[in-house]
């Protein structure tokens, strides 16, 4: 199997899944394509939390404002998972979560030995095909799309590969330092008092903070931001447009309404501080 | 196969296909997952003419906005179809026409029961994992995302088990009484009058009523709601931007635009009421 | 393999998906269902540009905004690839691309006598089926959704077919003339200009012109419209928010800003006119 993960909206990601189709039969599982550009965090943030419900598995994401420069493109293997994308951070939150107490084996792509991609009806003459591979020295991909020529193919080779003879492919070079690291911001805990931040909003207009939910326990309010809100065990525990504060999915403390956003009830967005208190705010 | 359907946007649809990979090989195919948020009344329309297309299969659907209330969780076999669900109504329409003359077999999920969803890389003793559980005496299931803890393994369940067997999961339970129903309102027909409603605006504007297309049969023009239109077999029967009453494809008339917005043009939502007349508004 | 490429939306494929289940086990692959709406030149550049991606495979493509008129249904082999949807021009730049030397066999498609669609539950004295077979003389199809009832069919029905015995196919009768042709727009160049246009903008708002790629070979900038802007070979060549042309992944010059929108900073829209021009603007 091969999750697919990207920033790419559409149609790119058939392109990807194209060149992944002429290389393996794999089962193909989109992930996502719409996660908020060049947002290395959010990326890094909704795998970390969709990808453990998967079984093993070839993750193949593209979430790249450095494509095309010289960050490095990485297979990186966790336990039973492998990791194929850029070395910006988006991977790691993830990785490290999947790999537990075992260290990650990162490797580069060297994408001059990757078998290029070559589309049906061009040819080496071809104007546009000379200009795909003209402008760039170290073999036929694009500078501007490496989820198709680059990420794509290393996708489909490595899931054809066995875990155990990673090492033995030939396009693939151990990296002596460590991938790039991205780290989730994590929140400051005092007994009557949590500092933390929004990690994202998600579709529902739910903010997603970095505060477990265990601050939550046997309370039935909380001041968020200076304004006291019901602590509620389901988004139905208060009224419809009402807003409170709930355990979410992933375990976070969530600013919520009830069938509503609760990014524009609480003006509130990514990377925004929250400060959470006990008490009823009066 | 297991069809699915929500409106969660992005990325939540993935955690539910993860789980569905961990315990299936079982063919997914995604119905849409942008259905209006927490419109029930919309799901069922569109599962009731979308899913009479499909083969036998499991359909998944999560259009819940009581989750983690006491709504019970469903299981509804139609014929060959199983529907996996919130009992809130979204699942009766399309299961009654599935059934045809054939009586619904409704089962009560325990979630309890179910084996729990375990993500890789969460412990007993993690935080999160916690705030996941702790918030719930009944299993390990979150109170906001059933569509991953509950009804996707429920799915992933059914889809393994002979629809005979249905009966014998320990985690199913027979119900006493009926589903929750949902009647889509249907248009009262006079000879010369039809009075409806809008049932759902599609993607492309089309105003999408519950007046019969038959009513349109041998007529030239309507008059919609005190305005006179011409009938047009087709979307081009009438110039690019100019207002038409048609036979959608879902049988309904439908009040459109060739290659224009219908909702727009003719100001009408969801909801709203249309009464349609034969003649020409003179 | 089946490509499904539409400006659908939601939830129409999944309709069209259902049909095909029922008639065919291959693999189905999302190219993209949000081509803008009724755009047949936007549907044929993202055709040609990423369906030569992919391996031998049937390829159901409907942007139609002629359903249901007397415009040909059409199937179309161009090498080991078919292609199935409306004779409006939406097939022919990839179909052509795919063939190379070969030529294209068009056939018509019959729709009388392909196999009705027949949704479950849905019967002779329905008043919806009625009102749907009623409108057409020719058969059970809507006349609005003849991705359901003609095009998906029509598809399944070739992917289980060898190419060799299409011209067998009882509902499908070889065209004596041509399909309708699109011609992409092709870019004047000369020594020190080119003169073309905007194809398409794409989901991140890079603006794709029809000039070559090779325009940019070995300059450092380019006037666009009047305008100096960098040449570069990633979007990282110049800050964040800065403009800059380089050569895309399709091979043209792209009008674009590092991690922005180029169709914003540069005022262009599919269909505008671009005129390139050698020097630095002084």
């Amino acid at each position: 199997m091969i999750t697919l993960t990207s920033d790419f909206g559409t149609p790119y990601p058939a392109a990807m899944k194209g060149v992944l189709c002429q290389r393996t039969t794999a089962r193909l599982i989109d992930v996502a394509h719409d996660v908020p550009r060049q947002d290395v965090r959010a990326g890094a943030f909704w795998l970390r939390e969709v990808l453990p419900y998967f079984p093993p598995a070839t993750h193949l994401v593209v979430i790249d404002p450095g494509v095309g420069t010289d960050r490095r493109a990485l297979v990186v293997q966790a336990g039973e998972h492998v990791f194929v994308g850029p070395d910006n951070g988006v991977l790691c939150p993830v990785a490290r979560r999947l790999a537990g107490d075992d260290a990650l084996e990162a490797y580069a792509i060297d994408k001059s030995r990757l078998e290029a991609v070559e589309p049906t009806g061009h040819t080496a003459t071809d104007a546009n095909a000379r200009a795909i591979s003209g402008t760039d020295g170290d073999g036929p991909a694009s500078n501007t799309f490496h989820g198709r020529d680059v990420f794509a193919p290393a996708a489909a080779g490595v899931h054809e590969t066995d875990l155990d003879a990673l090492a033995d492919l030939e396009w693939l070079t151990p990296i002596a330092d460590s991938p790039v690291e991205l780290e989730l911001p994590e929140a400051t805990l005092e007994n009557e008092c949590a500092s933390g931040e929004v990690l994202v909003v998600d579709d529902f207009g739910n903010v997603i903070t970095n505060v477990p939910g265990g601050f939550l326990t046997d309370r039935d309010r909380v001041v968020a931001n200076g304004e006291s809100v019901p602590v509620g065990e389901t988004f139905a525990a208060v009224a419809v447009g009402e807003r409170l504060a709930t355990v979410g999915s992933h375990g976070y403390v969530e600013l919520d309404v009830n069938q509503g956003r609760g990014d524009a009830a609480f003006d509130l967005e990514a990377g925004d501080e929250v400060v959470l208190e006990v008490g009823d705010g009066d």
